[in-house]
């Protein structure tokens, strides 16, 4: 069994690092609390006796031996960054579970057959740098090492430049081909309702959703808020608010499967009494069906060009992201179903509303996903919470699911 | 007659402080930028014989002796601060004509009755520091001398800290009691399209749209935009895109005279795949009718209670600025019709639907104003544009109005 109050004071000694007023976590990829997130992940696996490896793209591997050293790792781990209003287990939670497996198979000096290694994605959370899970989608061979350097922040610096700054551009390829591996499994919260609502310990999760990510921006005119008559008026922002209001109904007419957001808006030039001139904003659409995804985008297109009509805009729109929804390995998830069973915890299948590094890993390798519940759902909001039990349940559902692909 | 070169030459060399790559200008009030324009204005000034003083509120008046020293001031001038997208004539025009003003004169060794004063006003613009016209609003007697220094920036800079660090905080009391005024007469452009649709060259000002602005926050729930159901969502942009259409259909209700903008918006946390949990934005109403602007402050405010309560927001409404539609002072307006007819300049009466200095000044002081047209109507854009022969027309109409006063 794992040690789930070693786990719990793990993530707790974690969450220090970018700690928020509210109690949540603010560690965007690559800054200096990322560095530092990492080199206590690397201290904690090394008084571990594993051994490190970093890539390119920043990934860390931590590694276990197992018996057979011909056979692939099986790899456990998610994220260390976090959004600007994150939580303490986004993420960590999947990285600290796996380094809570092997530090209970140190005490049991239990010897797998196949190595076991946990992993630290880079840039996961897609906030500082789009896309989301740029860094295992490199490493799925998803985008090319050029791409994955090439992400830049709003202050135009790259995830490149970022690496080398904060000393975590690694010596190895960013690829699975250098790097083969058995088996992954990723232990994530649910990020959503569905588990806590029905009163179970662990979702197995069997597909992820479908996402498109684009951006528009709208250009108008800018003039003065007071002598320019409505009738003249190319106001940018007025554009931007109708395709608020778009994506919400696009979301809200193909509910409760689909979901459609607008999360960052920049607004220029942003002045109290001058009608915008330019906005600039992204939408996030979400499907478990490809072609539902497909039919929202085109309710999109379509009404993104009548708004600009309308108003008088002109219009840059581009999707920045897709990938289709994804299922997960069969037998990976079996290894999940019979984890739980064997922990006698209660359980339901679930598909996935967030991306994760699992969703790339799955095109590459066999993955499975087990997800615990959040309290009342929420999660990139510092007010993200688990109930220790459920960190309990998870970890120990881990564990097992390792042992059966490891030993297999 | 004025010298319509060297005003103009003094406009475009005003105009490389702050110079934009788009050949506007960005020169926010009490900037590093804001000081050199100040400093460049004082020894123009200063090069034509005027004393120099400077009010707590930054405001710096150039005096220009009179005959009779117990005459109070005819006072000309406007602000040298732009918007983030500003042009070369917004403000400039009325202090640096205001200066051609007494060049001529002194050029023709006119003296005048009473002294004459180019006054430059701290922060008109309100795109820094809100509400727009708060130093000439102090000196008015609207705002106290504690409320305008502490107007604050979005990083929380106060202007009182601002003008002691540009070295603008002068000795004298920033109120009309310390300095009385004979007269003012504010030439501007008329950032509207009225005037060069009808090929008139000068707008005899009589009165001032009345303007009241707000602002607003929205507070509902961050949370992921993968696994948070749309159902369940407490979108504050949502609820911020719904105002924003709301606030253009108060103003096209109310047209062709209402105005009606939200011209800045920021979201909290603005991050792709988070809904947003915050957002704060801003409205600007105007009508020439008090009357009606009451109505439209009616219809905001059941508006946003509605919206916030269909989507389960929580609403903060400050209204932070208002004041009541300005007539300007009959003498004074006679002064600038008969300047514009001993021009031979074309002419008609016109409403500002921009606020200014005047528009305080206004009620403490016989006030009126001069408008130029400018291409297209538009300004607070950096492709703001002026032909030259209406701004030769401008301050001709500008000396004989002052002259007409000054020497009654
Ligand atoms: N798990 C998670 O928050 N991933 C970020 C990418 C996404 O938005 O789905
Ligand atoms: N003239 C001018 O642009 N004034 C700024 C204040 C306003 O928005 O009316």
């Amino acid at each position: 069994s794992i040690d789930g109050d070693r786990l719990w004071d793990s993530l707790m000694e974690m969450a220090k690092i970018g700690k928020t007023a509210k109690d949540g976590v603010c560690r965007l990829a690559l800054t200096d609390l990322d560095r530092e997130s990492r080199d206590l992940f690397i201290d904690w696996c090394k008084a571990e006796g594993c051994s490190i490896r970093i890539d390119k793209m920043g990934n860390i591997f931590a590694r276990r031996e197992g018996r057979n050293p011909d056979l692939p790792p099986v790899v456990m781990g998610s994220h260390l960054d976090s959004q600007p209003t994150g939580g303490k287990y986004d993420g960590v939670y999947g990285v600290l579970s796996g380094l809570e497996v092997i530090r209970t198979l140190n005490e049991a000096k239990y010897e797998t057959e196949a190595p076991l290694e946990v992993v630290c994605w880079t840039n996961e959370e897609g906030s500082r740098f789009a896309p989301a899970m740029v860094a295992s989608g490199v490493f799925a061979k998803v985008f090319d090492l050029e791409y994955g350097h090439s992400r830049a922040d709003v202050d135009g610096k790259t995830m490149g430049e970022e690496l080398e700054r904060i000393g975590y551009m690694g010596p190895d390829e960013a690829t699975i081909d250098a790097h083969p591996m058995g088996a992954y499994f990723e232990a994530h919260i649910e990020q959503g309702p569905i588990l806590e609502d029905e009163g179970k310990d662990i979702g197995i999760v069997t597909d992820a959703q479908g996402q498109r990510w684009y951006e528009i921006k709208f250009t108008g005119v800018e003039a003065h808020a007071g002598p320019t008559p409505m009738k003249t008026r190319k106001d940018a922002l007025l554009g931007a608010a109708r395709v608020v209001d778009l994506v919400n109904k696009i979301g809200l007419d193909r509910s409760p499967l689909a979901c459609a957001t607008v999360g960052m808006m920049q607004i220029h030039p942003n002045s109290r009494n001058v009608i915008p001139g330019e906005v600039f904003f992204t939408v996030d659409f979400r499907h478990p069906d490809d072609a539902v995804l497909a039919d929202m985008d085109k309710a999109l297109r379509e009404g993104v060009e009548k708004i600009a009509k309308e108003i008088g805009l002109q219009t840059e729109l581009e999707q920045i992201f897709y990938y289709a929804p994804v299922p997960f390995d069969k037998s990976c998830v079996d290894a999940v179903r019979m984890g739980a069973e064997l922990g006698g915890f209660s359980a339901r299948e679930i598909v996935s509303g967030a991306g994760h590094d699992a969703c790339y890993l799955a095109q590459v390798c066999p993955t499975a996903m087990i997800f615990i519940p959040c309290v009342d759902g929420i999660s990139h909001n510092e007010i993200e919470e688990v109930h220790k039990h459920w960190s309990d349940a998870g970890g120990q559902v881990l564990l097992h699911a390792v042992l059966a692909k490891a030993d297999e």
